[in-house]
């Protein structure tokens, strides 16, 4: 299936399971957070908001944040599933980026997908974003996504384990996948005007389409599972590492560049800004707190 | 002179223009800060370095930042004279924006201007922004800038008193000028994807070249000294208002959505960024603190 039909059967599939990663993630960290309070029911949870396109036929999602936890900082939790036609220099540039043939005359798209930005207020404790996603068009369909870790104190042992967990869940796929997915998390994860990683990396993948859907969807949801799995270890490590002012005041410089990248050059925030989504929901993503010195 | 000579005699005049009004700038806003200090000697003053291009041999600048003060949470007054040639993209895109005949060939570019931008600690005094600069091609030059208001907790009669001094020195130059430049500057500093003004305005006007080089440069010397004239009176009225953390918390939120434009559409911070200047001059307007709920 490399020539996309209107493919309702693989999409709602793929919607189906970004909404219950959602809810299930929602659902880790709300539990998480809630060990660090003697009376459980004072932790804070998730809100949930229902977001839509500016174009109100188009499609929107449900945002949800939790704020001002004591593990979690700010945790940002979204599905979306949108459509419409494309126009403009966002059409143009996205078929020339995505090579879809034919796509000026019929420029209709659909994606939906989830994401999942985390933000500790320990120092100690990496920041995690992931997400996965699936873009159709009418000639042509495929995946994309990543994982990749945020530690603002590295620690060598933090990136090895994460890394471990995400080769292996590549390996089971594809042999290749682990090597490539991890280079161009090296070069997408860049800031490319302060000459540093954002972070220590992960996986991203982008135009996955091996031209079999069920093998390319069961990749998706593996990684799915995979980044929470790479992430809790660390976190359970790491939560109750003591910190000092000068430990958040490096947090929350890092947290600017992380910012940084977002803005100026993250993929998903683009398409999500230009294309007219709920601007709440695009930046979700952004730091609770960040400081420029 | 519309045709562009090399022009060293109005380039060293310009240069040293936006030097002078750097140092003018920092002695006043270290006089405002040592104000709220018993022991002037104790009060934060402009901490400054030198910039560099990328290219070494492309020129550079100085920044200097005020931090952690009484008054101005962040102060940063930076000047720079940069050149080179441009390429690639950014010589593309700025040959098909500014419309510069024959740039492709011979794609060299001077560059001079100041940039000040003030963060107050109290929500209650406005930030301001204000930036002048002069470019330089082999067949075109022209000069651009701005003053804008961005009080996080708006008043009229602040906003009314900055424009109004804004319109007088528009208007010793030419008649037209204020209503232009005001329009201009609210269609530039706004915020598309969230819909909102940046702040309440001020002036902004880029490729301006009358083909009278003096009368140009006057009136970007009568900007540079209006600016602060608009702007002292509203931060001597606002600067012992008493604010509660509420009015912090916006302060911040806001603050944050200054940090959204200049990241990804102020033109200033573009060309810096893609031009490889010092990201931290480029990046000194960014907010020593904001907040993403």
């Amino acid at each position: 299936m490399t020539l996309a039909t209107d493919m309702i059967v693989e999409k709602t599939r793929a919607q189906k399971w970004f909404e219950t990663l959602q809810q299930t993630c929602r659902q880790r960290f709300e539990n998480l957070e809630a060990a660090h309070w003697t009376e459980r029911q004072n932790a804070p949870t998730f809100v949930t908001e229902e977001t839509a396109m500016r174009d109100k036929d188009g499609g929107g999602g449900v945002m949800s944040i939790l704020r001002g936890g004591r593990l979690f900082e700010k945790v940002g939790i979204n599905a979306s599933t949108v459509h419409g036609s494309l126009a403009g220099d966002l059409l143009r540039r996205l078929a020339a980026e995505k090579s879809v043939q034919g796509w000026d005359k019929n420029p209709k798209f659909w994606a939906s997908g989830v994401s999942v930005v985390a933000h500790p207020l320990n120092p100690h404790v990496p920041a995690v974003h992931f997400n996965t996603r699936m873009f159709w068009t009418p000639t042509k369909w495929w995946f994309g996504g990543g994982a990749d870790l945020n530690p603002y104190l590295a620690i060598a042992e933090d990136t090895e384990e994460f890394h471990t967990i995400l080769r292996k869940v590549c390996d089971r796929t594809d042999q290749n996948y682990y090597s490539r997915f991890r280079q161009w998390a090296d070069d997408y994860f860049f800031i490319p005007h302060r000459k540093i990683p954002r972070g220590v990396g992960g996986i991203f993948f982008d135009d996955l389409n091996t031209g079999d859907w069920p093998t390319d969807f069961q990749f998706v949801t593996d990684v799915g599972r995979a980044f929470f799995k790479a992430y809790l270890p660390i976190l359970l490590r790491r939560q109750h590492a003591p910190w000092r002012e000068s430990d958040r005041d490096i947090q929350l410089v890092r947290r600017g560049h992380y910012a940084e990248f977002n803005l100026i050059y993250d993929r998903g925030t683009k398409f999500g800004l230009e294309s007219g989504h709920d601007p709440r929901a695009v930046l979700m993503s952004l730091p609770p707190l960040a400081r420029w010195p």
